[in-house]
């Protein structure tokens, strides 16, 4: 399997330099799982999809530590039979995915946020299962979960917005990306993340 | 058919508040195409998939107008099978896909990126075909016209990063969400596109 994101810190101020370098330094804990890559664009990340997702989240509360507006935004990929298989991406996370399960039950179950960061963000997600005429079943299944999961803030056109502390908006995220497609299924999920907005988060 | 794009607009300045309400403002000469609703996340916008590219363009261009390292990070969506169909997304820019057609040559030939805006930009973008097994043959095409326009930088992991004049880039990004896949589709577009990085564009 291959599994990674492309993903982007918008620190809103001057100071914006020091802030990225600062959520980028938050990403060294991972040095051992996660290959980088980093262009003036986004930052490229392969490694097993919780554990991108995971290392996120702590670039993300990095950026965000000094009280400045922060945006996040990325595309997280797995499955995509076009890239080449890499061992650094173990699909262990990924739960088998029986015949007849409740997903959005099994997925609630499994939805550990962990210790709170005390950063409040906002997000909005959009998940697309790809190579499938079962899409929107795949879809509307993690729209219910999210529906049912504590930082569920409301329904947007072509995304869902999340609302909570930065540690449990990111363990919805993470369960999103895990438990609605299997592991051997190409998996689209783009998220924008939201911390210390003017216009409230 | 329901079409059009949530977008957001991150100006890396403590300004960044009047460089966002700039890019808004210059949504206001697409108002009797676009709906449109702003809220803390991004800029939910409702039309004709070709006017939405525009707009975007637009709004990018006089966001980026005062100098500033500014970034517009866009979903589009058209034919979501989840949408209600809405008389203000016409379909008729969306060209008909003949058999047999050789879709980069045609994409080619209707790429049209009009007068320059004189404002440099580096772009990454995605295109995600749905519900279809068809999506990576779909999704190739797209990549070789991409790598035939003149704004082809270079090939990532999960995206295609383009460089020129923002005129350029967003023509070449109208083209991919509107040659690759037929108007009845489910079709995903994401786009980041920078001007004024440090980094280079």
């Amino acid at each position: 399997m291959f599994s990674g994101t492309q993903f982007s810190l918008y620190p809103m101020t001057a100071e914006f330099v020091p802030a990225i370098l600062r959520g980028i330094a938050a990403l060294d804990a991972y040095k051992d799982q996660v290959r980088r890559e980093t262009d003036d664009l986004s930052t490229l990340m392969v490694g097993p999809p919780d554990t991108i997702v995971r290392a996120m989240r702590d670039a993300f509360i990095a950026t965000a530590s000094k009280g400045d507006h922060v945006v996040l935004s990325a595309t997280l990929s797995r499955g995509c039979p076009g890239e080449s298989d890499d061992p650094i991406c173990t699909a262990e996370a990924i739960p088998p995915m029986k015949e007849g399960e409740d997903l959005v039950a099994s997925s609630l179950a499994r939805y550990a946020p962990g210790k709170l960061s005390g950063l409040k963000a906002s997000a909005q997600i959009s998940l697309y299962p790809l190579g499938t005429e079962a899409h929107m079943a795949r879809i509307g299944a993690c729209i219910d979960f999210l529906k049912r999961a504590k930082v569920f803030d409301r329904s947007k056109n072509f995304c869902t917005k999340l609302r909570g502390d930065a540690a449990e908006v990111f363990a919805a995220i993470e369960r999103s990306y895990l438990d609605f497609a299997p592991a051997n299924a190409h998996v689209v999920l783009t998220i924008t993340v939201s911390a210390n907005s003017p216009s409230g988060s």
